[in-house]
């Protein structure tokens, strides 16, 4: 088997710079590689091509350390500005700021057209932050410096991402002489828990919050742990129960083909990796992850998210699965089902397996520090291997791997998350939580008002934070009134702003 | 003259624990003495006796940075605790809880009877911790470990105490099985700043925050730097004209004795100071530090807050300077004046000037770092020697004392302050902001009503954080009625916590 042509080679490339969400993958024999958020610290420019939107790249100083007087050295946080539109201060022209997520900032830019196409409508400027350790945005001036060890990573929390972007936006505000224009938050995923939560703590700051996908209840023990596999086997189910049936049972298969003499070669040949398998964890692992992302990534017409994919690609996923001649075995379908994943195009000729799983990255840290996400696979519930929730373990894990010890309840002190509910009934305003229930993330977001202004937005059929995508002509309806609804709501906050505003300055 | 018998002695020593809120006091002439926190940090347990009220004294092992990773020691938080009245979990009992301002927590505890007296009726716990880096909260082991340089004092923010607050609360709630119990803050002074921005920036955790004397504006530009020494001036102008001139001539006249050959032997012996005089600055220092703090404490009976004094001291202040007999020199009449303040007792053989001013204390840290508040004298409204606020110059102090750089604007990219109307009257809610007009610092606090639960109780004739205190006899009615309408507001909260609470278990 050949190694894959140069063409392929980028298409797996891209996978490393899938910076969405990652999974927090984890199964007892597959601990080594339980987080895929190691892919998000790649720098994508290579495979990005020319930008979609048109935007202006700058740089700002920041402080490593907003909540202490430490001696430590700043560094440069990238943003991404455009003020083509912007109606400008003396007519308060709002500002739409992204919070960017645990990866390069260009990715997000051109995964969210959402924000750039409303964005002339409302006369506004737009900007996309990078979030510090990832992309560009390095302390201690390099990727490897700033990823050495536990204390140089130690700064890399989402508090103080919070307030790298309030620094950033009052500073540009000062500069624009903007004091007292609205800003509009925007985030997906991670990132919409950033913007969630920075409506809450700078309310000061922005005067509202779309959060798409934000799971900020995926703590403790908020949800079940068993959500986001569920969720995952869920959307393979509905498509068709041998389809889950079958995944369910091939971990077996897999299992004790692996411990035949010859198995692990006759997986390698099966499956067409370019080396050799070391263990079937490393398989599982693999397909597991594949199952994940297609169910993020189940959108409705055919995308290049992740990977190149046909439309409701977990449909055809099963499709293969069930539909292989009679006599095909267990593995082969398996095999065609996740080349929908891996090879769309039908370019790879073989395919590689992940990189180092050990090598340290930016979710893998934050994930061992503070986004302790419980998951487990319910036996029941899951197509997935059956794995009981043990932080003894992951906590086990971060020492010996990091050499950092998670705080476990930090996030939900910090910034809530049990009584949810009500404890924003009656405090806070203008937050969206827009997510669709074929995300495996949705089970651990907000789902449901929390107020007349803190709002649920959910849709039955998609899937990971779609309405921030660009417009497409392949758009159903129900994303078209989504996306409107949206639209409506961000407008209502600024009309409300304006107004006040405008009344503020006739007295 | 004889140095101070032992009882006086006591009387300063209770000056060096004054842990209200320190005025930023600052002269181009007394620039080494500007700020008084320095009192704050040291420990009261001497002169403080028995403690008024009972409580439990417990430690908690607080993380010294919560929003890094930094591998650094854990530090033991003591608090103050009495559950004796609580209602319990079942219940709901609430919790009271004091946000510790700037020093030890004993002596707030000990000077907010208003929450021990009125816990009991709402059946309500109630909880003192102490700020991070005061009385016996200390980093690194000791006091003399925690002031050590610019890198030990690094974590003390208040950002950081507010999560150790967090973090408290919460933990002691899982302890107790009482996570369904309301908190309500209190706190005075830096204290109910604390209050305030706990309740905003945690309302998962409080319901609702009563912030006494609480300068949340004193920042950057938001109110005039001249604000606080006007508001003192005012005070004693309003009492009579011609103390306050005779307090702004006095100035100029210390001024030239102290440039005459015998000047500052002079001065010692007509203030009465036990060494001689080394400047004419540090005399003026302790002047101003005398009408500031009468300002402070200028309640409407006798009390023993900072001083032993009389009721409306700023009057009998100003009857001494007024009244003194014909013929007597302007230097006499102040030193009868400022007696009232730094001798009430009279007891006092020689006065001492205040230690070392360059030492390292908690307030001056936090003046250097985070709590920059602008502050000058007005040539025209204000009785204290003229002096324009230069912000270049107090960093430059800050750099060369300490060794730290302030960061001027962060107080306000944190939690709000331009706008502070606009952005909180659609967010947010449960919060009472109290002030006494006489008191200096009500100029850079609330004094409006932000929104229906936001809201301001402003008493014409209230000085620093009176309302906190125990009542007395001598309370007037407008005190008494506005701790009626404290109670009632909290109440309200309680209520309606409870009553939806009630719903939600009937559901």
């Amino acid at each position: 088997m050949a190694n894959l042509p140069k063409a392929t080679l980028s298409v797996l490339i891209s996978l490393t710079l899938l910076s969405f969400f990652p999974a927090t993958l984890s199964f007892p024999r597959l601990r080594s590689s339980r987080f895929l958020g190691k892919f998000s610290s790649f720098n994508n420019k290579g495979s990005l091509g020319a930008p979609p939107y048109r935007y202006e790249t700058r740089y700002f100083d920041q402080n490593l350390d907003h909540f202490s007087f430490s001696d430590l050295p700043k560094f440069r946080q990238r943003y991404l500005i455009n003020t083509e539109h912007w109606a400008g201060p003396d007519q308060l022209g709002p500002i739409f700021f992204y919070c960017g997520n645990e990866g390069d900032i260009e990715w997000f830019a051109a995964n969210t057209g959402f924000v750039w196409e409303f964005a002339p409508r409302f006369r506004a400027m737009v900007i996309f932050p990078e979030h510090r350790y990832y992309g560009e945005s390095m302390p201690y001036g390099s990727h490897e410096e700033a990823y050495k060890n536990a204390s140089t990573l130690a700064h890399l929390t989402a508090e103080q991402a919070l307030a790298d972007f309030a620094v950033l936006i009052t500073e540009l505000k000062k500069n624009l002489s903007a004091q007292a224009c609205p800003v509009v938050l925007f985030g997906g995923s991670y990132g919409g828990m950033l913007a969630a939560w920075m409506r809450l703590k700078y309310p000061h700051i922005a005067i509202g919050a779309l959060a798409s996908s934000a799971p900020i209840l995926q703590f403790e023990d908020i949800v079940p742990p068993g959500t986001f596999y569920d969720i995952v086997s869920n959307g393979f189910r509905r498509e068709s129960i041998s389809c889950f049936n079958t995944i369910k049972d091939s971990w077996d298969v897999i299992e004790s083909e692996g411990q035949k003499s010859n198995g692990l070669a006759n997986l390698t040949e099966t499956f067409r990796f370019c080396k050799k398998l070391e263990s079937t964890d490393d398989l599982s692992n693999w397909l597991s992850d594949a199952y994940s992302y297609l169910a993020m990534a189940n959108y409705p017409y055919p995308a290049d998210f992740l990977m190149p994919l046909p439309g409701n690609p977990i449909k055809e996923v099963c499709r293969k699965i069930d539909n292989s001649p009679n006599g095909t075995s267990i593995l082969q379908r398996i095999f065609e089902g996740v080349s929908v994943y891996y090879n769309y195009t039908g370019n790879a000729g073989c395919f590689n397996l992940d990189d180092d799983p050990h090598g340290m990255n930016g979710w893998n840290w934050q994930a061992c520090t503070e986004m302790v996400m419980p998951t487990s696979s319910s036996r029941n519930t899951s197509m997935f291997p059956p794995y009981d929730y043990n932080y003894t373990s992951e906590e086990q894990w971060c020492l010996e791997n990091y050499h950092v010890k998670p705080r476990p309840t930090w996030i939900t002190t910090e910034f809530g998350g049990h009584g949810f509910k009500k404890a924003l009934e009656t405090f806070g305003s203008n937050i969206i939580f827009s997510n669709g229930l074929l995300d495996p993330w949705s089970g651990g977001s907000v789902l449901e008002d929390i107020s007349e202004t803190i709002v649920a937005l959910v849709t039955e059929k998609g899937a990971h934070h779609l309405d921030l995508r660009s417009a497409t002509t392949g758009d159903p309806d129900w994303l078209v009134e989504q996306r409107a609804a949206e639209v409506k709501l961000i407008k209502g906050w600024l009309d409300k702003y304006h107004g006040r505003k405008r009344t503020a300055f006739d007295m």
